[in-house]
């Protein structure tokens, strides 16, 4: 067997590494044997010199089985289903598609993460409502899915340790965007909770981590090759990420937004990824034969209150109170009796008459970040209450002096040059500049 | 200013980064400020896409001064000097001609390495003379100097942090043979001595760390060009390394061959190397005019006994019993009374008649490494005694049977396999396939 010198060396001069080299390093790196040093040289190497299909696949399944692997119950098979992001602004979608998911009859033990660019990550948009926790154990997990059909939670420590390892490096060391590893970590932590179906939302545009669409098409291929061969059915839609999702960024905001989606008044462009991804799934899972037929299930799950009532459910076995949890459900709430409204607003007016023809995504998260929305590091504290309200659609008409975006800050205040920046974010054009409204969704990627 | 992540990213792009950004990120490794697995990441990315000239310049002077630099009576300035090999079989240059140097009135405080590839370093050689010791403090250096002219000692830790930090790293992340980082450890410690002239021996060849000429020369001419931009006098010679120097390797034969040498009887290919070196030092300082001056000179140090006498000199400033160097030093002596003898001897014969055109210096330090002459590791023991003298010169007509290698080993034994390694390495050919004898020294470059 070669050492870790060996293998970083290889690595380094661009050869392939055995199933058995890969299976080293993976191994080295979970039981800590591996100097940090080491992984910090061969994350550089990866990054250069980059992985075949073959060393994807074994790093993967490797990272997958470095902790616990999930166990469901024989009666839930086929039906077991998750889908995974690779991050936009504004992108509440999973708060709308577990629970709709579940209506629709699957078992959605949907593990999620915490933002760390950008806004918060799906668990911070969660813990903006009180009492809503997302530790629970491996038990309760299964509880949850067998009463509620969906949960939403953070990663444990028993669950794919090589990956929460190489995670921390690759932050470190400035490997983050490699195909290879970037496979690895999401693939391993969704293999990991046993899925029988897999579907991935990959960005591309201005607000992504792919600018262009074709890295962000390489990507989705490698990942729907990676979970396809670990057995999971895997299916990716390439979606573009330049204006928000929806008309709301910001944790609690985002909460806000999602519960209305859910009562039947979401925004075109979420409710299109929401009722993709979840066709996807349910076509992927055989409950239905073709994806338009997976799309009207979900929509319908939505539009008969089916979803609400088990996005109700699973806040309840989450630690929300009761009451507190159907009054978030019921129509005309004042969600700030429940969710803390920012101390400040702001409105921003549109600097002149036209017609809204973009609004930039990313310096809007980037705003949002600096005034407390996000971290910059892990376990660093986050305001959910700050957020921004979109208060135009892309194509609509607008005056001189309308407000166009509503900012929600506590401390600190945003400082001119960040207002300056987000008013250069919108960007009016005479109507006949106009491109007409098309969809998010750009491409599919399916299961061979 | 950037982050420990941005300099990683900048280098992972391929980009020249700034004399405050290569300052940065000395600085951190020297202060310990940076995650060991950021400089494993950063070690590589160098590694890939290399550093432009002036950024070796800054990380070479940034890690000369990262500790204690020396500093010299006014008294000696213009002849303070040092040599450096890149590392050969047999190679035992600095035992003669450190004395050499010193004879001719230069002051040597001449830094060395113990060996980790190969057979020992050179203070793995000079430890196998009782009593000898190689760390001197910085006071007892400086009077060295003063009384005999030279020393060879190890490094202090206060000398060059930064290096000692980076080598182990590069050791671990198989990025040791990376250009700029050769260039960035050599010069730094030898800047570090404050030296006025710098000769250095680029070996390549079979048994070399770079098999070709042209690798070698570019290696050189980095070293040259930054010593000179940091103020010391420097050239470089290129040299063969295919064969091994002299007729001896392994520790304590090094230093018989090393002591016969400078009683006269050094072996052409040894001699040819010390005359070169010195004689390119004597002419950087200007104590002669031209090489073929500086050349006679050193060869005039050595056939009067002069250098003998510094090298006995030397022994008692550094530990030895002033008898036992004297006995080392006289006429007819029989050195295994004082140097100890490896309990065995093997001669292995030549397999057929033949003129011998090639022995293998790199498998007879591979298996020689193995036998225990030299260390894999950091602080492992060394057997002194384990070496082999070479029975033949390159060009000798030899008989069948006639012994051409005596092999002095303990324990372990070599195995029937060493052997046969051994006698591949040795290759006989008709008398007219023989190329004529050539000099080691294949070309030299100059200060501009």
């Amino acid at each position: 067997m070669l050492s870790i010198q060996d293998l970083i060396r290889k690595k380094r001069d661009g050869e392939v590494l055995s199933d058995e080299e890969v299976k080293a390093f993976i191994q080295a790196v979970t039981d800590e044997t591996i100097q940090p040093c080491q992984t910090g040289a061969m994350l550089m190497a990866i990054w250069q010199k980059g992985m075949v299909d073959r060393e994807t696949e074994v790093l993967t399944r490797e990272m997958m089985t470095s902790g616990e692997v999930m166990s469901w119950p024989k009666e839930w098979a086929g039906r077991v289903v998750d889908k995974h992001s690779t991050g936009g602004v504004g992108d509440k979608v999973s708060l709308v598609l577990a629970p709709a998911l579940a209506a629709c009859g699957c078992k959605v033990p949907m593990i999620s993460g915490r933002g760390l660019a950008h806004t918060g990550g799906t668990l911070d948009k969660l813990e903006s409502i009180p009492g809503f926790t997302v530790q629970l154990p491996s038990e309760q997990i299964q509880q949850t899915l067998s009463s509620v059909g969906c949960c939403i939670v953070g990663q444990t420590a028993m669950l794919v340790p090589a990956d929460r390892i190489l995670y921390a490096l690759r932050d470190a060391t400035s490997t983050v965007d490699s195909l290879p590893l970037i496979t690895g970590s999401i693939i391993s932590k969704k293999g990991a909770e046993s899925l029988d179906a897999l579907v991935l939302d990959v960005k591309f545009g201005r607000a992504a981590l792919y600018k262009d669409k074709e890295s962000a098409k390489e990507l989705a291929q490698s990942m729907v090759n990676v979970g396809n061969r670990l057995g999971i059915r895997t299916s990716a839609v390439l979606s573009c990420m330049d204006a928000p999702i929806g008309r709301c960024v910001g944790n609690s905001l985002e909460v806000v937004e999602s519960l209305e989606a859910l009562k039947g008044n979401g925004p075109a462009d979420l409710m299109e990824l929401v009722s993709t991804l979840g066709g996807l799934l349910l076509m992927m899972t055989g409950l239905v034969s073709d994806l338009p037929a997976g799309q009207k299930n979900i929509s319908e799950a939505v539009s008969s209150g089916a979803a609400l009532d088990r996005f109700r459910a699973m806040m309840e076995a989450q630690g929300v109170d009761r009451d507190l949890a159907r009054t978030l459900c019921s129509p005309n709430t004042d969600y700030h009796q429940i969710l803390r409204k920012a101390e400040h607003q702001l409105e921003l007016t549109a600097p002149s008459d036209g017609v809204v023809s973009d609004v930039d995504g990313m310096t809007l998260a980037v705003v949002l970040h600096k005034l407390g929305a996000g971290r910059s590091k892990v376990g660093e504290p986050i305001n959910h209450s700050v957020g921004a309200e979109l208060l135009v659609s892309l194509g609509q008409k607008v005056g001189k002096g309308v407000p166009w975006l509503r900012l929600h800050y506590e401390d600190p205040a945003p400082t001119p040059d960040q207002i300056r920046q987000l008013q250069e974010g919108l960007v009016l054009t005479k109507e006949s500049q106009t491109r007409p409204k098309h969809s998010l969704v750009e491409e599919t990627l399916l299961p061979k």
